[in-house]
Formats: structure tokens, sequence, C-alpha cells
């Protein structure tokens, strides 16, 4: 008989008992593909829509061999590949922040290439690429990390690929590992370095002409990488807000339980809000920012901090002391005003460099003071001091302060102290305010996927790998009809993208996707946040679960989005 | 058909999908008390064990109708109740901060009492008690908190109950609402309220003579309330440990995803350690700070920094430039140079108070620097400036710091930091050593309860209706042999007590259990520690699981205590 010991030390390096039990869970294949025991590789169809930015006609200058080759048109998976490919080198790496199901999209990718073709792991993302650092996965490594979370079976990095020495680095790396084809799983910064590399590895690669082919992958957990029916989220959204929302959750009772706190949380998610609108819909809490409204009703922060305020007062009125606050990490700069100031100051910081180079706290302060304009002026002396120190500290390298350093949870705190406080003087009562802070970001980008994202990533890998065996090369694999069985689908990469004018010179960015406030998602939010505000409505959706009843749920925002009519997502022939 | 806004707006007030399916899930009954279906309370007989601390004869004095009555006897389940017992009218209240699992010890209480018999729900804890703020719990309460987490039925607080005026207050409201018990859900403190109201309220509350029977209910995220085999572990720690284990797990993977960040983790468990002891053994990273060991060997903080820095250094060696730290919440108490510090300015600050009142920042840290004996005088200067602040900010009305303010992950980092720089210059290399921190404390107190907690406290609140219909009073309800069925217990409170002297007065308290360096957990953890530092051998626990094959743990430190060779548990016949 095993010890307890010695079990307890065959759970360590991924063993524990869920991870174990994961790894045998059957997942759901979308009916293109056959079926688990009997996969096949496809052919892929115009599926008669097309895409194109404003930008198109630059960007068709500037990517001349995958536009011509791929006309924007989105592909879909049409019969069988009548014949077997084989003989395929493909490289698959990892490339910005983490997010769950990204292990699983290498399980699919590995299982539609087969034994036939060769797929090399990428160590460390795109700097591991251009470093030429990579090795075979094998039968044995996609058993260990089929349904796990993270992206620790390879590793991630945020280099971005766009120098000519980089390029040829690149073509070094894929000329010595005799490569045939990239797939980068990443977000929009990693899709964009994914459709340049495309272009850029389109032929003459190899001695014989031969190019790389490139696929991208649409991953993460900010959800602002969406593209309607097409790509209705990107995977690791629907893990992360889940992880979020549990915990939120659990605040929510706690704040009801001890019945003293308000809790202030910011969420992760970069610049849009969409991570914090799906965790307000899971959570219902008493007061949600949503970035994109504030900026579109260009509210002063002053504004935003009566708003909230006067909540803490209403409920304080019926004898209720605590809530919740939800606060997109990207807050700051949709406020009109201080997206101004720090404009302002970025300026004037470069302009006085020397003089401020001399002057500390204090001194500091006064001088930056007086070199806004009246309206700023104001704004600035209304900043919490350490917030100003902030404000007045180091630019990186183009100038720009560090914005997500900025704690904007403890700074709606501390204001919206100040005038609760101002509130309760005027009115010559007691206004019980007593708050803690919390930022959920790093939690919820490696947790074990949900059922949605596992489901999704397998067939987001089974997806590109079947466009490299179809001989596709620029565009982003999807899955759309997520109602009803899964499609896999094409995007082509290059009619994601926008030319922007950034420092003086040309960028290529794809856009990223913000809440749109008269999406259905928003608006149902907007049409219950009121009686949230007013009483504890909320429910608490618990931990994700991976088995019984509830183990299969898409996240809120996308099922209102896309008009579902149910949180239940299918692919393949059996209900989810 | 119901459209989906409407199905969402159905799951406000705890109505998520969770909540709904957690309502219906079955919970296995120990075999004293029949099955689900047909309950019956039981009498209660003597063990053959007693529990007597140091402080048993004071204790004797102290308490001597309780002490008579119950002369430190341990009771467990004996035959089926001949007579039914009804027409009680019981008080229920939760005291002290929330533990998952609380909502399912009123639903045991209540089934138990049936509907022969009234259940009380006391509203906002101990100071609800003095208030007389209760009313009857119904059925359709019942239905609707089960398996529910949070305290958030009832709400608590943290009132203690010690003066002549409060019992006072005790007795004219259970005579208000004709009370015969009270039920006080609870900690160390909590459970010591319940020892005190025993005695007070043993006989001639009611004018017939009657006294009011008080049970105590063990409940405690933070561990420290266990008693070997007769409590083998409070309520709420193991669903606590396994949400801050998921989230620990989860940092673990992104550490190794991003490649970048070592994330130094605070938990949240007051004194003891045994939360991060728990959540180590769960997670296995490199470095865990264990406080009474700290304790025990008499470290000092530059000797825990430099073995800190050490592994920093050590795993940088090998390339690893990431990593995960858990330090428990209570640490800085525990070690003995930061100790005898905190108390000599205790009374340095209480005798120089008019001085320093007149002095800030600069010339404050001089003054009561200069004032330190030379060894804490290096001590204290060897500290980051916002730690010197709060060392000399405010102390509370007994003249004491509040400890829990401190943000020793900061403190830790910041000092490692410094240390890593000295080695890397030293050693004329770089070491990076960029750094996360993180507090997770509310996140678990009222999660949904595992299945675990969730059975264990149904059981416990059969137990404790049991040992009313049973008569009993002055106990704390416990259920053991959680690996062969169950079996109920009742735990004398006065046999737990002890005596102290505080501030000159004589205190009654249980003793905290901590963390044992010699127990099987601790022993376990020492013989791996090493490997986890040296080289990534984690596991990700993962969320929580209520259905499928991982639903049934046992938190690993209470299995490893209990000498069982398995994590399972088990109520009643069915394995679970």
């Amino acid at each position: 008989m095993t010890s307890l010991n010695d079990t307890l030390t065959q759970t360590e390096q991924h063993r524990s008992l869920l991870e174990e039990a994961l790894r045998s869970l059957p997942l759901p294949i979308v009916p293109a593909f056959g079926s688990a025991g009997n996969l096949h590789a496809v052919e892929f169809v115009a599926s008669g829509e097309k895409l194109a930015t404003a930008s198109a006609a630059r960007v068709a200058e500037l990517f001349p061999r995958t536009v011509a080759a791929n006309a924007g048109e989105v592909l879909r998976a049409g019969q069988a590949l009548a014949k077997a490919v084989t003989g395929k080198r493909v490289a698959v790496l990892f490339s910005g922040g983490p997010a769950p199901g990204g292990h699983n999209v290498v399980v699919g990718l590995k299982q539609m290439l087969g034994a036939g073709n060769t797929l090399l792991g990428v160590q460390g993302g795109p700097k591991g690429l251009l470093n030429g650092r990579m090795a075979p996965i094998t039968d044995a490594d996609i058993a260990v990390i089929r349904n796990t979370g993270g992206f620790d079976f390879l590793g991630t990095d945020r280099t971005k690929i766009k120098t000519a020495e980089q390029f040829a680095q690149v073509r070094e790396v894929s000329v010595k590992h005799e490569l045939d084809a990239i797939v980068i799983i990443g977000g929009d910064d990693s899709n964009t370095n994914a459709a340049v590399l495309a272009e850029e590895l389109f032929a003459n690669v190899h001695a014989d002409g031969r190019g790389v082919q490139v696929i991208g992958v649409p991953k993460t957990i900010d959800g602002d990488l969406q593209l309607g029916e097409l790509l209705p989220i990107s995977f690791g959204f629907d893990t992360a807000t889940r992880v979020y929302a549990e915990l939120v959750g659990n605040i929510l009772q706690d704040s009801r339980s001890s019945l003293k706190y308000w809790h202030f949380i910011k969420l992760m998610g970069r610049a849009a809000s969409h991570v914090t609108l799906e965790v307000a819909l899971q959570t219902k809490p008493a007061v949600t920012l949503i970035s994109e409204e504030i900026a579109q009703r260009k509210q002063s922060l002053a504004e935003i901090i009566e708003q909230i305020a006067q909540t803490v007062v209403a409920r304080a009125k019926k004898g209720i002391h605590h809530g919740v606050l939800l606060v997109p990490e990207g807050l700051i700069e949709f406020i009109p005003e201080m997206k101004a100031l720090i404009e302002e100051l970025n300026d004037g910081m470069a302009q006085h460099e020397a003089v401020l180079a001399a002057l500390e706290g204090e001194e500091k302060r006064a001088f930056v003071t007086k070199s806004l304009s009246p309206e700023h002026e104001k704004l600035f002396a209304s900043l919490p001091e350490y917030i100003q120190d902030m404000l007045l500290a180091e630019r990186d390298s183009h100038g720009n302060l560090q914005l997500s350093l900025i704690p904007t949870e403890q700074l709606l705190i501390d204001m919206t102290k100040r005038r609760v406080r101002e509130i309760a003087d005027a009115s010559g009562t007691k206004i019980p305010f007593a708050t803690q802070n919390h930022f959920f970001g790093y939690e919820g980008r490696c947790g074990a996927p949900t059922l949605f994202d596992a489901a999704y990533t397998l067939n987001l890998g089974l997806t590109a790998g079947a466009l490299l065996l179809a001989g596709k090369t620029g565009y982003m694999a999807s899955v759309g009809d997520i109602f009803s069985g899964g499609v896999p689908l094409a995007i082509p990469l290059a009619g994601l993208l926008d030319v922007e004018r950034r420092h003086g010179s040309e960028a290529v960015v794809i856009e990223k996707a913000l809440v749109e406030i008269d999406a259905p998602a928003m608006q149902y939010f907007v049409s219950r946040r009121e009686a949230w505000a007013q009483d504890d409505l909320f429910a608490s959706p618990g931990p994700r679960q991976l088995w019984g009843p509830v183990a299969s749920q898409l996240p809120i925002s996308v099922a209102l989005n896309r008009k579902s009519q149910s949180l239940a997502f299918q692919f393949g022939t059996d209900k989810a």
C-alpha cells in the first residue's frame, strides 16, 4: 500500500487530482473534422463574406502577396481533404500574456497534423522563435498538457517581430529547422505579428522557393479580439472571467455577511471593459464602471466620484453600509480630462526635463502645477498626493506614463471617502464607509480552462492544423456557429489590419474591440444596474465546474451579444 | 419561451446556476442520526475521555455549574432518544469572521429540531443577540440557504459578551423571546463567549427556574480551533484553503508561463500558519514561510531575507527568474526580534507620547531611533521607511500596534530586492528579480462550501440540535471519525478554557492551536520543500469540484496529521 506521503509526492509536477482527472475528460469535436477517433483534414472554401478596414488600400500595398492570395475572403471548412498531407514541419508558439486553453490549441494542432507531420514547440514565445529554441512535441507531451491551464509547457514573451534584422532571423531559423509553417497563439499584437510574418515569409524562404505558412490563433483574456459571428470571443476570456466572477461573488457574500465593508475591485483587461462587464453580469454588484461609457458621456473624475458617493449615501440611508464596486484596469485613460491632463503632463515634463530632474516632492509638484492650464491645475490639485507623485514619475522610452501602475481602485476609494465625508458633514449625519481594495488579474490567466475554453481551443487547434494541411497562410483560425455544432473558419489577417500613424511613422495594428454601448450585453447591464445599486440583488456564480449539471456555460456577454436565448454552447452533435 | 434577459434576471439574489444546482445536492448524514428522510435525536454518553487545561482549578471556580454538570467529559452519540422533545425555542447566531458552510449548520440544526421546535435566527451576530434582533427561520429559508456560502442569511459581528450589563441584556432577551437555548457558530473567541454564557445562563433565567442551554459550533477558516481526533478541523478551513490554493496554483502556472515574475503572496489566517501550510501542501511553491518554525528557530528578519534571497539567486543561476513565495498573515509577531522591537516601541511611545505628538517624519524617526536599545536601533534602521512609519503610527486603545495592517508581503519584497542587489553587485552578475504581490483573505471566507465542508457543517448542525434535544449545555458540537462514517461528539467547553492575565486582569480564553513543528503535515512539508525550492515541481489543484471524480477531498494537512492513508472523508455509510 502506498503511503499518503508518497501519494502526495506523486501529485508534484502538474499531477494534482484535478489535473489528472482533466487529462481524460472527453471533449466534443466540430462535425467538419469527423470524430475524435477518426479525424480528417478539410478543404477551406469561400464563405461569401469579405473583410476590409478603412486602411484596405494601404494594407494591399504593404501586404501585396497575402492580400492577393486571400482577397479578404473568410473561408469555412468544406469537404474532407482528398489526399493525406505529410512531411510538414510546423512550429507553434505562445505570444503575449497567458490565457487558459492555450495548451489545448497545441493538442488540437498535434492531433490534426497526426503522425505524418512534425510539430515543434517554440520555447519562450517570439523571442524563442528568433533564437530558434524549439523541440519536437511528442504524444507523451500532449497527454500531459491536455486540458491543463497556463502556457507553461512552452512559456511565452512579448517580443514584437518587426525589424528587418528580426525577419532575417526568422528566415534563418526557418531554414535551419526546415519549417513549413508557424502557428502563433496570441492576441491583437501577436496576430498582427502573424500577418506581417505571413507576408514576409510568403515565398522564397527555402532554397526551392517555398515560403513558410503562418496561421494565428485568437487568444486573450481581455476579450478585445472579437468579430461578431466570425469570432464571438477570443479563448481564455470565459475561464478568466469565471475565476474573477467567483472571487467577486465570494466577496459580495462576505460584504453582506460582515456588514461593514465596501470592496473596490479592479479587474484586468487592458483598455477594454469586457472583463468587467462580464463579471458584473455574472455577479450583479452595486457599482460597476465601464470605461467606454464614461468616455462616451465625457464624464469627469469628479462626476464619477459623485456618482459612487451618492450610491454609498443612498445605501447608507437604508442601513446598508457595504457594497462592491468593479472598475476596469484601463479606466483612467477613458476619462477625457485625465487623458488630457496626462498628455499635458507628458509634454510639459519633456519640455522641462532638466529643471524637473533637480526637484522633488512638494517643489516638483508646485513647479508642475503652475505650468498646467487652469482646468488641469484644478484637476491635478484634486488628486491624492501619491497619485500626483505617480503622474510626475519617470516616463517610458516613448515619453508615456505607465498607466497600469496607477492604483485606480485606491484612487477611487480615497476620493470617494473625501466626498462621502463632505456629504456627511454637510448633512450632520454619520455615514460609515470602511473599505477594502483588490486587484484581480494574474489569478485568472492560467486557471484550468472551463469546458467551453477547453473544447473551443481544442477545435481552434484542429482548425489551425487543417488550414496548414490545406496549404493556407495569413489566416486566423476561428470556430463559428458555437451554438449549433461549430464550424471551422479562416479569417484573413490582412482584412483586420489598420494602418495608423504613431510617433511620425506608420504602424500596422488590429484595432482592439471595445465594449459597444448599444450592444445587447451592455444594454441588459444598463437595464438592471440601478436595481443592483439600490439593494443587494447579487448572485454568486461559484467555482467553475468541469463535471455535473452546470459545467457547460458560455460568457453571458457573448450569449447576449450573439442573441442566443441560452448560455449553453454546442460543439459537435452532442448538446453541451 | 423565456428570453435570456429574463433568465438572467431570475439568477439575481443567490440564484446563479451553481447556487440553484447546489440546493438539491444530496449530502451524507452520520449513522447515529438515522437517514436524511428519517432523522432522530440521540442520547449523549460518556466517551471515557476527559479534557482539562493547566487552568482547570481556576476554571472550576469561575465556571462552577457547567464544570460540575459536564465534569470535563467528552460525550459521544448513543442510542436514539426514547421520547420526542418538542416546544423548545432555540436562537442561532453567527459570530466573528464568516466561514464557508455556516448556512448548513443552520440547515442541520433546523432539521434536527424538526417541526416540533422553533428555530430563531439572530441577525447581525452577538450584537443582534444583545438587541434581541431575531425572527423564526422557516423551511423556505432553509431551502434557499442550503449548501450556499457566506453568513449573509443572518450576518455576523465581533461583539464580545463579557460585561454584567451584557449578561443582563441576554437574560432579558431570553425571557422576552422565551428562549430555551442559544447556538453560537464561531471561532475560539466566540466559543469562549459560549462557555461564559452557558455558565451565566445555566439556571434561573426564566420564572420557573429554567436556564438557557448554550452550544458552540467550531468555525474558522484559520484552522486554529482544532483538537486532535476530537476536532480534526474547524469548518470553513477546507473551502477557504481550496479557494486560495486554486489562486496560488494559477499564479504558479502564470509564473512559469510568463517567465519573469516572483509573486509574493500573503494568506489570511491570523496568528497560526495552518492556512499557509495547507496551501503549500496543495501547490508546492518555491518558498513558504511558517511562522511557528521561525519562532522556534528564533530567526531574525535578516536571516529570513537571506534565506529567500539565496533561493532567488540559486534559481537564477539555473535560468529560473520566477517563483512563488507564501507568507502567513501573522509572520511579523513570530519573529522574536520584531516582537521585541514592537514591544520596546509600544513602551517608548507610551512614555514619550507628548513629545512624539509634536514630531513627524524624519524627526519622529530620529527621536525614536535614538531611544531604542542598540540591537533594535539597527533592526529598525534596516526596515523600509514606510514600515518605520507604520511602526510609529498610532496605537490602539490597549497601546498595541495593528499588526494586520503591515504589508508583510511588500516588506519581504523590498528587503529581498535590496539583498539580491547586494549579492548581484558583489558577484558582478545581473540577477533579474521582478515581483508582484498579493493578499488573499476575503476571497475565501464566503465561497460555496466544498463537499467536505457542506457535509461536515450539516452534521455539525444536526449534532448541535441533538445536544439541545438531549438537554445539554456548555458543549461544543463536533463530528469525529471523519474517515469512517462520522460520530457526533460533544466537547465540554470549560475543558478547553485557559485563564491568562492580560493588562492586570484575568482573561478566559481558548488557546489558539498553532502549527506543530513535529506533526506529520509539517514534517512532510519540510521533507519536500528543498526540492520545491530548487526546481518547479508545483501542482495546480484547480477550482474545487462539487460533482465528478475529484469532488471528495479533505485538507491534506488534516489527513496527514490524522495519519489517514487517503484524502477521502466518509460521513454515513456511503464512501465519499
